[in-house]
C-alpha cells in the first residue's frame, strides 16, 4: 500500500504527486522523489521496478522479505535490508525495512512493523540544510530511526536478566528461573542476527571507498555504526552474562539440593532416635529392670526430648535446619 | 548414467545429441553443450575429461566423490563441488554434485542424491534470454536450486528443536529428550558441513577477481552468498539454542532430582510420625498411664492422624508435594 | 562547569583566560588553550562547539554521553571517548572522559567521575620540554593516567577472586561464593568493555598513518597501547580464570553432597541396626529362649553397641565420616 | 640408516648408486637423486648436509627430531616437516618424516613410523611421465602418502565415538564411558597437532608465490591442502560430537540418579508401610479390639499386602519402578 | 648489579672493560660491547641509559619491570621483554629479562630469575664464527636459551595432567583431584602469559621487513619462533585437556554419588526387610499361630536370613554392592 509520494529539492518539500507521475522529477539535479510504501504487493514493487529501473534481484529480494540485513550496490542505487525489533507484550516481533535509494530517489517499504516511519520524514523536513545533501541523508535518517529503536529493546532484555538474577539468588523456584533464562536466550539470538549484519553492512558506508549516494554524510553513518557497536557490545555482554546465569543457576540448584539432603537427613534423625529408644523398651526380655520402675515411662519420654533437643540444637548450629 | 545431453545457441535449445558428438559442438562462439550424468561410472567420467579436455585432478575427485563442497578453477574451467542434503524419514542424506563449466560446456553429474534436477533445465529453457549469459548462468542455476532445498532442512531442524524445547519445559522424561538434542546436534554438524565451505567457496564467485565464466552473472552468486549467509547464520542460532538447551535440560533434571527428593522426603515424614508414635506405646514400661485409659487406642490414632495432616499441609503449603 | 581555561606557548603557561577570549588565542604557532570542564551542560558544549568550531556529530556525543571508547577523527580535530572506571565500596563506577584536540586546543569534558585530573595539568606543567610537544601530549597525559587508573581496578578483581577462591577450597557455603563469583564476572563484564575498545582505539595512534596532532607522540601512545594490552591479558586471565572457578566450585558442591550422603548413611546406619535388633527381641514368640536368660538384656545391649561402635570404626576409616 | 639411494633422469631411474657419488650427480638438468634414509644417525645427516649443502638449522631440526609439521624455504630448498599417525592396538603412534627438496635432490629420512614408503617410490617409477616433474613431484608424492593415511585412522576415531554413543544410549556403565571419551579426545587432541600445522604449512605449496621447486606442480598441492581441510574439518566434528557427548553423557547419569532415587524411595515405601501398622499393632494398649479378634491377624496381613499391591501399581504406571 | 661488560670485535672477545669507558668503544664497525645486569638499580639502568643514548619510554619500562613479553624498534635500537619461567617446589616463578641490541651494543637486565645466563656468553665465545653476525646474534641465543627453558615446565605440566588424570580414574577423593586441576590451570595460565606475547613479538624478527640488527639472521629467529609455537601448540592441549579432565571429573563425581546412592539403598533394605518381619511378629493380636510354634522364632530368623542373603545375590549381581 502506497503511503506517501513527494517530490523534494533543494532540501524542501515541492509536492505530494501521484505515482504515476514520478518519473516526470527523476534526473533533475536537486530534486529527488521519496516514495513509501507498507506491506507492498508484488504489483506496486514491479511497478517502482520500472518507474525507478531498479535491479531484478534487488526487487526480488523485496518481494520474498526475510531477507538477511545487508547494504548492497546495484550501479548508481543502493540496496539496504535493515530488521525492526519492536516489543509486545515482552516478546520480540522482528518486522523488516527494504530501502532503495539512488541519486535522484528513496522508495521505502516496510513490513510487519507495528511502528511507522511517517517521523522521519517530519524531522527531515523540519531541517532542509541537511535534507539538501540528498537520497543519502534520507537513508540515514532511517537508518538512524531503526537503529535507536533497538535500544528500549536491549534495556528490556538487561532488565529482564537482572530480575532473573534477583529471583536466582533469591532462591525462587529453579525450574521458573531456567525457563526464563532460555526465553531470555531466544531473544537475545533474535536480536542478535537483526543487529550483527546490519553493523557489518553500516561499515561499508564510511570510510575508505564508499557508495556515490552516500559521500556527502559519511560521518553520520559512522555514528550510526558506532551506535550499532555499542549495542553489539551489549548484546555480548548480555549472552555471556547469561551464559553465566546458567552455570550459577545449575550451582545454585545443586546447592539447594544439598540444603534439602541435610535437612531432610535431620529430621529424619530427629525421629529415628526416638523410635529406636522406644523400640529397645518394646523388647520383651524378662528382666528388664528400667521397665519395672515408677518413672521409667516419663524418663524415657525425657531422654527422647533430650536426645532431640541436643540434636536439633547441632543441626542449628552446623545449619542444617 | 546419461540423463541428457544438450546443445544450446544464444540460450535456446538447438537439439538432443548422442555423446559422441559433443566435440563438434564445441568451440563455437555462444554455443555450449550441456551434459547431465548421474551415479557416473568411471569410464563415463573418461570419456568426458577427454571431450571437454578436463584436468586429471578434477576428474579424479569427481571419480571418488566424498569431496569438501569447493569451487575450484582449473584454467578456464571451473570445477564445482556441492553437497545435497535431503530428509529422509527425518534423517539427513548427503549427495554431492559436481559441475565442470568451461568456456562452451556444462558437465553436471550427481550421485546419491534422491532429488533430480531436470526442473533446472526446464526452468533455464523458459528463460532463454538469462541463458543467454552462458554456461556461468547454468552453473547460478543448479547452485540455486542446491541451495534453497537447504531451506526446508533448516526449518525442519528448527521445527525438532521447538518440539524438544516444548517437551523439555513440560517436563517429558529427560532421557528422550538428551537423545533427541544429540541427534539434532548430530543432524546440525552434517548440514554444517554441506553449508560452510560451500558459503565460502561462493565468496568466490563475485566481487574482485572472479572466474572469466562468471563474470557477467556476478550478482546472481552474491544472491546466492546472501542465501548461504543466512542459513549458516540458522545453523549457528541452531548451535547456540542448542547448546543452551542442553545445558538447561541438565539444569532441569537436577531441579526434578530435587523435587524427587523432597516428595520422597515428605511421604518418608508421613509415614515415619505413626512408625515413632506406635513405637512409644509398644514399649513394655509397668507404668504406663495412657495404655491403661478406655480411649488410649483411639486418641493415638487420631494423634497419627492429626501429625500427619498438619504434615501434609504444611508440605503441600510450602510445595515439596 | 567550568574548572580552568589556560593558554600555553612553547609548553609554559601563559596565562588563565575567561572562556569568551579563547578564540583570541587560536591559530597562533605554538600556542594552544586547554579548557577543562565538569559534567558539562549542554549550553557550555554549544558554546565550546563554536569557540572551536568542533563537529556537530562528536558535541551531540559528547552531550548524550554513554559512548562507547573510541578515537575518531573529524578533519583535523580528534574526538576521543574514555571510561573511567574508580572503586567504591567495592562496586565500580563507570565514568566518562570526552576529550577533543586540535591543532591549537585540547577540551576536556569529565562526566560520573569521583578523582579529577587536576593532578595531569600539574604534571605538563612541571615537563615544558614535553609539553612543547603541543595538544597530542595533553592527550598522552589523559590518556595515561586513565590507563593507569585501570589498574587498582584489575589488582582488587584479582584479590576478590584469590579470596574467593581460597573460600571455595577451604569448603566455605557454596552459596555465597557462587554470589560473589557471579558479582566478579559482572565486574569483569563492565572492565572489560571500558578497556576493551579503548585498546583498540589507541591502536590508531601510533604506527601507520597517525592523525597529525598525535604524530611527535607515537612512541608515547604506544606505550599506552602497550599498557592496555597487558590490562586486557589481565582481564583474559581473570575471565578464564573465573569460569574455571565457577564449574570447578559446582564439582565440589557434587563432591559436598556425595559426602554429606555418606555421612547422612553411617549416622542412618547407627540408628537402624539397634532398631532392628531391637524389633527382633520386640517379637512375642513363645519360644524365644534369649528373653528368658538373665543377661538376655544387657547382653543385647552390649551387641547393640559393639555392632554400632564395628560400623563407626568401619566409617571412620573409609572416611564417611 | 640408509635405505636407498636413486638418481632418476627424466623421470625414468637411470642406477642406484652409493651415496659417496651422490656429488657427481648434482647440479645436471633433469636428473635429480632421491636418498632415503631410515632412523638417520647424526653423522648420517651431516654427511648429507656436506653432499647436499644444506642449511644447519634445517639439518639440525631433523636430527632433533620432535618438530611441529611445517613447510621451510632454506635458499632454494624445501625442507618439509610432517608427522605419521599410525594405529596400533587402538593407540596412536605419532612419528616423523623429513623430507629435504633441492633442484636436484630428495632427501627423505623417517624416524619412529612403522610402515615405509618404498611404495610411493614404485608408484613414482611406474609414472615416468609425472615424474619428470622432478623433485616437487616427489614432495607431493610422499605427502600425498602421509596424508591418505591419516583417513583411517579419522575414521577409526569416528568408529570408537559411535560405539561409544551407542553405549551411552543403551545405559552402559557410566564410569566406562568417561574414560572412552576422554581418552578419545587425547587421541583427537594428538591427531590435530599432525594435521593442523601440515594443512597450513601446505597452504604454502600453491597459489600465490610458491617455491621454484613446486611451481610445476602446484594443482597437486591444491589436491592435498583439499585433503587436509576434509581431514581437519572430520577432526572438528569429532570435537564438537565429543564435547556434546560428554555433557550428555553428564545429564544421563544424573537421569540415571534420579531414576535410582526414585526406584529406591519406591521400594522404602513397600517396606515402610507394613512396618507402621505392624507398629500400631504392637501398641500394648489395654483397649484394642482389633487384636482380640479371630481374624484381626490375617486381616492386617491382607491389609498391609492390599497397601503393598496398590502402591506397587501406582509406581509401576508412573514409571517409578 | 653489574654482571660483566666486554667488547668484542670480529666475533671475539676483545677485553673487559669498566663500564666507564664504554663509549670509547662504541661506534667502531665490528666492535660491540655486552652489558648484562641483574636486578638493575634506577641508577644504574640512568647511565646506561646516557652511555647508550637509550629512549626514555624503554628505559622506563625495564625501571618498572612488569612489562608484558614484546619486542619494539625505537630508531636502531631494539627494546626486547621477555619473561623467564622457572619451576621453584613445581610452583612457577616468572622473571624478566630486557634486552636493549643496537647497533653496537647489547644491554641485556634480568630480575627475579634463579638461573643466570652465563652459559650464554660462553656458548658465544665459543662460536665467534657466528657471533660475528654481531649484537643481532646475541639477541638469538639470549632468546633461545630463555625460551629452551620453557620446554622443562611444559613437561613437568603435562607430568601433573597425567598423574591427575591416573588418579580421577583410579577414584581418588575428589576433592583434590578438583583443587590439583584448578592450580595446574593456574599455572597454565602463567605459562601462556610469558609464551603467548612472546610468540607473536618473535614473528617480527623474521620475513618481510625486519629491524636492521637482525637481518644477518633472521632463519634463526624463524627458529625461535618455531619452538613457541609448539610450545603453544602445547599449551593449547594442556588447556583443551584440562577443561575436558574438569568436566569429566565432575561425571565421575556424578557416578560416584549414583554408586553411594545405590550401595545405601542396598544396605537400607538389608536391614529394612528383618526389621518389618519382626515389627509383624512384635503385633500383639490375640490369635497369631506362628508365635505359638515351638520353632516359630528360629523359622522367622532364617526367613530373614533367607531374604537378606536373596538381596545380597540380586545387588552384586546387579553391582549395586
Amino acid at each position: 500500500m502506497l503511503i506517501r509520494c513527494v517530490v523534494y529539492e533543494g532540501g524542501r518539500k515541492v509536492a505530494d504527486i501521484p505515482k504515476e507521475e514520478i518519473h516526470l522529477h527523476l534526473g533533475q539535479p536537486g530534486r529527488f522523489v521519496w516514495v513509501a510504501l507498507r506491506d507492498p504487493t508484488p504489483e506496486e514493487l514491479e511497478e517502482m521496478r520500472v518507474q525507478f529501473d531498479l535491479h531484478e534481484l534487488a526487487v526480488e529480494d523485496a518481494r520474498h522479505g526475510n531477507q538477511r540485513p545487508k547494504v548492497e550496490e546495484y550501479g548508481d542505487c543502493i540496496f539496504a535490508v535493515m530488521h525492526t525489533v519492536e516489543l509486545e507484550d515482552k516478546e520480540l516481533v522482528v518486522g523488516e525495512v527494504d530501502v532503495f535509494v539512488g541519486p535522484d530517489y528513496v522508495l521505502f517499504t516496510r513490513q510487519r512493523t507495528k511502528l511507522g516511519f511517517s517521523g522521519v520524514r517530519d524531522r527531515c523536513e523540519r531541517e532542509p540544510q541537511l535534507m539538501k545533501a540528498g537520497p543519502g541523508y534520507v537513508l540515514y535518517a532511517l537508518m538512524d530511526t531503526i537503529v535507536d529503536r533497538y535500544f528500549p529493546v536491549i534495556d528490556q532484555l538487561e532488565e529482564d536478566l537482572e530480575e532473573i538474577e534477583d529471583r536466582i539468588f533469591q532462591g525462587a523456584p529453579a525450574r521458573k528461573n531456567v525457563e526464563d533464562l532460555y526465553a531470555l536466550k531466544r531473544k537475545l539470538v533474535v536480536l542478535r542476527h537483526a543487529v550483527g549484519p546490519l553493523h557489518e553492512a553500516a561499515g561499508k558506508l564510511y570510510g575508505g571507498r564508499v557508495p556515490e549516494v552516500v559521500i556527502g554524510t559519511q560521518d553520520y553513518f559512522r555514528d550510526i555504526y558506532d551506535h550499532l557497536f555499542r549495542i553489539n557490545q551489549s548484546i555480548d555482554s548480555l549472552r555471556e552474562m547469561l551464559t553465566t546465569a546458567i552455570s550459577v543457576n545449575l550451582s545454585l540448584i545443586s546447592v539447594h539440593e544439598n540444603e534439602t539432603l541435610k535437612r531432610l537427613a535431620s529430621y529424619g534423625a530427629l525421629v529415628a532416635i526416638p523410635t529406636m529408644i522406644a523400640g529397645v523398651y518394646g523388647m520383651n526380655f524378662d528382666v528388664m529392670p528400667e521397665l519395672r520402675w515408677a518413672y521409667g515411662y516419663p524418663a524415657t519420654l525425657a531422654v527422647m526430648a533430650i536426645a532431640d533437643g541436643y540434636l536439633l540444637y547441632r543441626f542449628k548450629k552446623g545449619g542444617w535446619i
